[in-house]
């Protein structure tokens, strides 16, 4: 009896209980779970699992745990460290959220709103602007990236300076367990201090704990002010002046702070050849502050960069005229991305340091690869006011893929301890996944190892959720 | 031969490694660490010790360990739920980490700090002060309780509002744990995604899982100007409905809105014979905002508090022309607590729901205690803002305090009972410790109750970490 013999019975029962459209298992329909965004990993699954409820999702989980089954939780599929990525066809269901989009109930007194972790990150936006509240992560990804993966991976973002990373804006979660148990942890409270607060361990969990149903989130008045700013600095040194000078001139009404290596223009006109880029100095910074109320919050900004051009801080300063200048802005941002997603494979970190690191660390990121990788491209950027900074490699423009990610793999281990040295994260908003894994636990020391794998087997004893991610497979657990 | 000369030869070991000033163990002078705060509680230990670095806290708690000693980890005992009340004379030691009170690092371009967790939270205020930043946490007991007890418990208090609970203020941890080895959690990042984000476990756990050492803290820019507004409104709705529209033209500058009920003025007045209290309403709403850079803050409340008289929302208002204005509207907050301790024992809560239950909940809490516990005298006061009241019940004037416990015991099941049915908590801020558990556990669900007992048993597997506390004694676990 071949596996896809076997598997027959399995997959009658489940589309039994999930109904024609809730199983999926021919190849061909497959396929869009199984790549990735980047197009870097190509998985595989007996099947396919989109439940339509969370009573669902408990079924699902508990006929997989009766087959032999183990799950890969998956959301938008939009991560970059292929964390929802499943690699066994034998023995391996993935469980998509996409057919639970409810938006369950907006509660505009309370400023919350709870949501089925299956909503776009972008519908659970909209619904939130309808009411005139903000719920504020904001990701390149928001088209398709779903709610409960932002959860599961503690989405960060343009914005996480002033509101937080995902973690800090959710009041509660819904998660079926391994035992397909419903855990309900809502509340809608802001503070509640009974016992340890169980939903933090599901936030970053990259799906090896549970499954995230539904998401309770926090929300903000809608700003009624958006001001954008781009300006030129001569150094990150300066950038990171600028960005201590400003938070405390603006009261922490900064909602971003971008810093763009000038190497970056190129890449965002790659996409947008007609870019105007208002400025020319080694270092630009994106900044945009918010405000719901009568605050000036222009004059605040033309003040903060006046004493900044009189201080010699900045070399060249301009406040958005309108909106569609400040969409300018944010294309040059939005643009480099896109631009050096076009330039195929590259090596992709997003290290974060202290504050006052940030400087060092691209200094000598750059350093290594002038020295060691000649004709390779170093390309800075990022949200410098949490000190996470972007380092992305480029390969030369003539060398093919295969060599390329040889090296690539070299220069990886090359920042990732540059970062380490530095006291920063390999990590700092992409998560573990599958991708980093190895270099993960290999920097750990070995209290962090047992703590990680002691709650891992407190809510998955049998190493049925997501196996492979985040933790070395069991065989290769030291 | 007795438990006392049993005792005497461990007593060595512990001075040889703590020295004297390390290990107390007479009854009179360890009467201070089994008292706690509001008298309520008097607890018995084998001995006190004063570990003065973290390699200390590390041989005590090994010593314990192989003596069988249990152990209770003790910050400023300002706790109002015995967290941190020892109730064992013969197999218990409490770890008071008063010694260990040193500012480590303060980082101003990171804004962070790192420092003992013996620190008072003062002692932090204050070293954040003088570099011009600001640690927001501000409780009424600051000046004596410890940042490793704030962390513990998960502190609040009246800044909640802008700045948010201990769990989100906080950075990295340094913790011993139970068989003695230090997991070193700073890293004085902003973001970071590798894995599962340990240190929120230990923060609200009520020393049941490992002792914290050291703490590394977000510092915000100090606000320049600090606007402080009494005002008097009709009712607890009109108070959340001020609140709804403050917040959003304040930008969430906001960073305190306290409710008081106007009963609770007397109680003030028993602290302050002379105090001028600006209004009489029903409801008294003691309002602060606050801002680091040139915001006209005052023109933004002076608007703000036109346009509620104009909808009729506010009654009388008053913004404080001076700074020693602001102080007395801040003593009649105050003093109410400090008045009511001064009457005794009385019922003592800290309910939560959310935000739009507020004014219902007090309704019907007030309720409750006029037809059921007549001559007792309902005080509603508290952080309207995060949903959080002190909604407190004083026994009539010439009832004996053991009668009055005797009838407080079923008080406290009403309101417990009560804020259960509305979706709230029954403690949003002051935590479980030993004098909730037992409601606490009765009112858990089978699977949160097997998911805390998971953590506990994941990390401190034999029950050596301040047992019973949070947790029913190992023979009551169902």
């Amino acid at each position: 009896m071949t596996a896809a013999t076997r598997r027959l019975p399995m997959i009658e029962v489940l589309r039994g209980v999930l109904g024609d459209a809730g199983v999926i298992f021919d190849g061909a329909s497959m396929a869009r779970y199984l790549t990735d965004w980047s197009g870097d990993h190509k998985g595989r699954a007996l099947a396919i699992l989109r439940p339509a409820s969370t009573a669902e999702v408990r079924d699902a989980v508990k006929i997989c745990g009766q087959s032999g089954l183990t799950i890969v939780p998956q959301g938008g599929n939009t991560g970059l460290v292929a964390a929802s990525m499943s690699t066994d066809a034998d023995h391996t269901a993935v469980i998509s959220l996409e057919r639970m989009n409810r938006i369950r109930q907006l509660d505009a007194e309370n400023f919350t709103i709870r949501v089925d972790a299956g909503c776009t990150l972008q519908q659970v936006k909209d619904a939130c602007e309808v009411a005139d509240l903000l719920f504020p992560l904001a990701l390149g990804a928001q088209g398709s990236c779903q709610i409960g993966g932002n959860v599961a991976t503690n989405a960060g973002g343009v914005n996480v300076l002033c509101y937080g990373m995902m973690r800090d804006i959710i009041l509660g979660l819904e998660v079926v367990m391994p035992d397909g148990e419903l855990w309900n942890g809502f509340s809608g409270l802001r503070k509640d201090n009974r016992g340890y607060d169980l939903k933090q361990l599901f936030i970053g969990s990259e799906g090896t704990l549970g499954i995230i149903t539904g998401v309770e989130l926090k929300l903000f008045p809608k700003p009624s002010k958006v001001e954008t700013v781009y300006v030129g600095v001569a150094s990150f040194e300066d950038a990171m002046r600028l960005f201590r000078d400003t938070r405390r001139a603006c009261s922490d009404l900064l909602t971003a702070f971008e810093v763009i290596g000038e190497e970056c223009v190129s890449l965002a006109r790659l996409v947008h050849p007609e870019l105007a880029v208002p400025i020319a100095a080694p270092v630009h910074v994106l900044m945009e502050a918010s405000c719901s109320g009568a605050i000036d919050l222009r004059r605040l900004l033309e003040n903060v960069l006046a004493e900044a051009m009189e201080d010699g801080l900045v070399t060249g300063a301009f406040l958005a005229e309108s909106v569609a200048q400040a969409r300018c802005f944010w294309a040059i941002r939005e643009g480099l991305v896109e631009g050096q997603a076009r330039r195929g494979y590259h090596v992709r970190t997003d290290l974060s340091v202290p504050l006052s690191g940030v400087p060092a660390l691209i200094e000598r990121a750059r350093g290594i690869v002038a020295s060691k990788y000649p004709g390779w491209t170093s390309i800075a950027y990022g949200h410098a006011g949490d000190g996470n900074v972007h380092f992305n490699v480029l390969p030369p423009q003539d060398m093919g893929e295969p060599a390329a990610r040889a090296i690539g793999v070299s220069i990886e281990t090359d920042l990732y301890g540059l970062v380490t040295t530095a006291g920063g994260s390999i990590s700092a908003e992409h998560g573990i996944g599958r991708s980093r894994k190895d270099v993960f636990w290999s920097l750990l020391p070995p209290i962090h190892k047992r703590m990680l794998k002691a709650v891992k087997s407190a809510f998955d004893p049998d190493g049925l959720m997501n196996p492979g991610c985040l933790f070395p497979e069991e065989k290769e657990l030291a």
